[in-house]
């Protein structure tokens, strides 16, 4: 039985690409066959596994507007277990494109009926808005996973996105659940987030992850070097983070975890394991 | 003559809605008459000042859907000097609605044709997408302020956006010019953040502002008040920053300021300094 996560949250800056990234890797490291989709026009996923997002024979573009096989826009994520489709910037026309589109709620789902494989875990890094290419991963998602920054402007748009997942259960996709609620960003140094964390809790209460992702340095830098954190710095508190953050899922699917590699270093030789720095490089005209 | 100004990147947790609130706050606090904006969905700049986003009058979404004129649509801020078009949940379909209309990136321009008062600065939050609230952003601007945290993911969303800006020049408003480009939530922890650094400025050289806005635990924290930081932490580094930045703004406009307030505590008895601290809840069924 597959999975399928949406990570969403209309508010930007959260941390979706650092979880839907890390959270996928983790999964695939403790033996899960994961898919990951990047349905984000910023296409930040498909940069973070150091893909180049200008040579892509295929994306999440062709997948959701031009019909195409979900099999032939899968590429190898550079992490054994994890197949990506990956974004690039096509997608930034999608969201007006499907305005006027028959059932312009459902053609990602519709495209999901013959999808290859035999993935455990399908996870999709939404955009930070709630237009159609996220009702679209909502409507073909099992259950949504929202990462929130433990502070005040992020707790303002929680009301909106439950609205939205309320209107998807009505309208769509009835049986959408909530995964999870994830902290991010975590300061120790804001009062704030204390409070923050207390109403949360009460809102959603079991549905909070007992993992709190820290601000972590070496989470920020990884996708400059085109890595999930677990093969740029495995040892680093955001790491252990996410790898705690995948046994909790797992756990809440129902998936017992026997003796194994938590803890030891990644096992697996890796073509994502280059040492070239990537360029930071800004064009245009 | 007023300078509209449009604080945008696609980028969602860059620090716009805060540079927004702050950077007006400042330019009013210097005697400058000024008007915000609030043109994202999200409607943080509004929450920012403490006004009840669920009462009100008139909205931007009304400005920009239903041809209402600008003063219906004007509030005081609760600071002195500095008015405010508030924003609402109703332009999260602003964005969809706009698609099929005529001359759909010239809407806002034209409802500013007549624009009341005799604004200095009016200043545009937009949200985070390139879609056609920014677009109308844009073509009613003279200049764009991009803020940007000094991380990789955002970087990699400026090659965009100067794309997007440039487009806008073809097409739309050939004078738009960059007004500036302001490094945000700077965390001196971040190895990082130096090469980022380095590379805006190759790319944008003296367009750049000095100032460099630092992660801030009380610019984080007052908006859970109501309130700009001027109000609530004017003593704060980031108080500071965005005092320096209103400063260089002003000089980048040729206004010079003559001996004044600066370093003096704010001199306005203001609405916006209740003492209540706001709810923080999350509704919905």
């Amino acid at each position: 039985m597959t999975k399928i996560i949406a990570i969403a949250n209309q508010k930007g800056g959260v941390g979706k690409t650092t979880t839907a990234v890390n959270l996928a890797s983790y999964l695939a490291y403790f033996g899960q066959e994961t898919l990951l989709i990047d349905m984000d026009p910023q296409a930040n996923t498909t940069s973070g596994f150091g893909i180049d997002k200008s040579s892509l024979k295929r994306s999440s573009y062709d997948v959701i507007i031009n019909n195409s096989k979900i099999e032939d826009a899968i590429m190898p994520s550079g992490v054994d277990w994890l197949d990506i489709i990956p974004a690039n910037r096509d997608l930034i026309g999608a969201e007006v494109e499907l305005v006027n589109t028959i059932s312009r709620e459902t053609r990602l789902k519709k495209a999901f009926r013959n999808c290859p494989g035999n993935y455990r875990f399908i996870l999709i890094d939404c955009p930070p808005s709630l237009g159609l290419l996220t009702l679209n991963s909502l409507t073909l998602a099992n259950s949504v996973l929202i990462p929130i920054q433990a502070e005040f402007y992020p707790l303002e748009g929680l009301t909106e996105l439950m609205n939205t997942v309320n209107l998807i259960r009505e309208d769509l996709n009835p049986v959408l659940e909530i995964e999870g609620v994830l902290l991010t960003m975590y300061d120790t140094r804001l009062t704030l987030s204390s409070q923050v964390i207390k109403e949360i809790g009460k809102y959603f209460s079991d549905r909070v992850y007992q993992t709190i992702v820290p601000r972590n340095v070496r989470l920020a830098e990884a996708p400059s070097f085109g890595k999930p954190v677990i093969f740029y710095a495995p040892e680093s508190k955001g790491a252990k983070a996410y790898q705690n953050l995948a046994r909790e899922v797992l756990k809440g699917n129902g998936i017992e975890l026997k003796e194994g590699p938590v803890g030891e270093k990644p096992k697996y030789p890796l073509a994502v394991q280059k040492e070239t720095k990537k360029d930071l490089t800004i064009t245009g005209k």
